[in-house]
């Protein structure tokens, strides 16, 4: 399994992030040294993916920590400020809350140590952070790559790649799994309006890998499944409730019911930092909405007569019905009667 | 009912088309005064829609006559070249070759008339198919406005509206009709890649007309209709056959699926010329396949890596179970039992 696409990297105390606004065209890294500039990229999606922005907001912690240690603040007031700021960048994917409370609980436990010493504790935990989304995402990938028989072609949305997380994906991973596995396994990718993460990024990390994927639009996913072309339809998930609804890219709810129609297995690959037991029924997850302009504008360019009212929500929800099976680090979680109770599958949420 | 909207006009023996290709930042019109001209408007689609691809052909073959004519040709072998040209030009929507059956007749019904004469006859029937397209839709809408109840949103897709057809549209043509009975009809438009017509166009239409729209991706059909925003989805058709199989823009059977799946009425809009008899089934209807830079480019910007793998069908086949009434000039066609038999409805072809 390659290790060529990073998301980011933390150096010299400096988070580096692929702008993934940028991706196809050109490969740049932005260097973020303040963690109001994390926040910006985390609401300009140049950094984007349920698991890569919680990481990508722990990193912003430890930047805000050595701020406040550098102009002699006080940490604990200080830091409420930065989480603040960072848990309002984006509402629905719950990765990034489960991150920041991680970070918090280092705070309240280390309260008593001298600020250079939390700020140390701080770092340490954005790393093992880090580093157990890596570990969490090959553990995914080796658990659904059991359900990928060999020869299937999958169907996928938005990018649930490496570059969704810190390394290897999570729908992607399963699929690079299956084939590091031996399996040949094919990928149809929706290209995923408005922001094209689909056509932007997972046919990019596919091609890098050498694993054949064709380009569609969204609204070919039907005729595609029609036509015999795919056999599993796999995606990510920004958060899943309780009783197994799954909040995900927009788009995702027709897919599963388009699956559903051509009795094909909707499979969703998502760490269980991404469920939330919090949360009973998938209509609690606060949907965000995006700005017209990412619908009307192309480039610059209008594609849509000026003043034409928008509908651009960002998310979708698709009933635990639905999906076939949640594929997670700790395991392939089965559907019974189309129902799933989280809370009593005995998950042992990471650094829990 | 405004006639503000007209896609071609026959003037001073040219055919002056609306380029929609520039729409809607520009409003620009096209002189053709060669029948070339006109196949390549057709396949640059800066003509598009069965109905107005059908009469704008048939103007081509009067153009194409009159050629031979100046260069003192033979009329009868001559217009072979010009039939041929404009029938390759796309293959799946069957106005187009409808429309030149129609010129075809008055070449083999006028054949023994002077050369002056048969241009003559040739040019009256082309206005004719000018003149009955219009009446066509108007009928059409009337028709289709009664299955719309007061208080209405309904979905649709691509642009069946006045700039597919010469006047009025098909699907559009009914929501036209609606309002104009005094029903608050509001449209949801997806925008329909990879050409937007949806953007560009249906809102564009609509917007003129004060008639309220929203305008979504192609994968929020699903959302917006679980969350209860529209009540019925309505589309054109490019070719019907005879067992009610439509074929339409793609996308349009991932909606009807959806629409089932929510138990939305999905209706078909359509002119009897778009129905092809003499195909049993859908599935013999050719679909049109076209280029990949219309998915993987857009105003000459990449949206994907070079030389990532395209499907891009134009079309896409809806079969006639999910299809709850065919809505023509002739009536409201209701399938009974899921299933249609188009060859025992006694439809009166227009012309024929």
């Amino acid at each position: 399994m390659t290790q060529s696409i990073r998301t980011m990297r933390w150096e010299d105390r400096t988070l580096i992030l692929l702008d993934q606004t940028k991706l196809p065209a050109e490969e740049v890294y932005l260097a973020c040294r303040d963690y109001r500039r994390v926040a910006t990229a985390i609401r300009r999606l140049e950094v984007r993916g349920a698991p890569a922005i919680g990481v990508a907001a722990a990193f912003g912690v430890v930047l805000g920590a050595e701020e406040i240690l550098r102009q002699k603040g006080d940490l604990t007031t200080g830091l409420e400020k930065v989480f603040n700021e960072l848990a309002a960048t984006r509402p629905t994917a719950v990765n990034l809350f489960w991150a920041l409370e991680r970070m918090r609980k280092v705070v309240t436990t280390q309260q008593e140590s001298d600020p250079e010493r939390l700020v140390a504790a701080l770092e340490a935990e954005a790393l093992r952070l880090y580093q157990e989304d890596i570990e969490t995402n090959e553990r995914l990938g080796r658990h659904g790559a059991a359900l990928l028989a060999d020869g299937t072609t999958v169907l996928t949305i938005c990018n649930a790649g490496a570059l969704a997380t810190v390394a290897h994906g999570t729908a992607l991973a399963v699929i690079r799994a299956a084939v590091g596995a031996g399996k040949r396994i094919a990928v149809v990718a929706c290209e995923t309006r408005p922001l094209l993460q689909g056509a932007r990024l997972t046919t990019w990390e596919l091609q890098k890998e050498g694993i054949p994927v064709t380009l569609i639009t969204d609204n070919m996913a039907g005729y595609v499944m029609q036509q015999g072309m795919v056999q599993a339809v796999l995606t990510g998930a920004d958060r899943i409730a309780a009783n197994g609804d799954v909040v995900n890219k927009i788009g995702t709810y027709s897919l599963a019911v388009l699956a559903a129609a051509h009795d094909l297995p909707f499979y969703v690959a998502a760490p269980t930092s991404t469920m939330d037991l919090t949360i009973k029924d998938g209509r609690e997850i606060p949907i965000e909405e995006r700005g017209a302009e990412e619908v009307t504008m192309f480039g610059g360019r209008a594609v849509a007569p000026a003043g034409v009212k928008v509908y651009n929500p960002a998310f979708d929800l698709t009933p635990a019905r639905l999906v076939r099976a949640l594929i997670t680090e700790q395991g392939v979680i089965r559907s019974e009667a189309g129902k799933y109770n989280l809370r009593q599958a005995n998950l042992v949420k990471v650094g829990q």
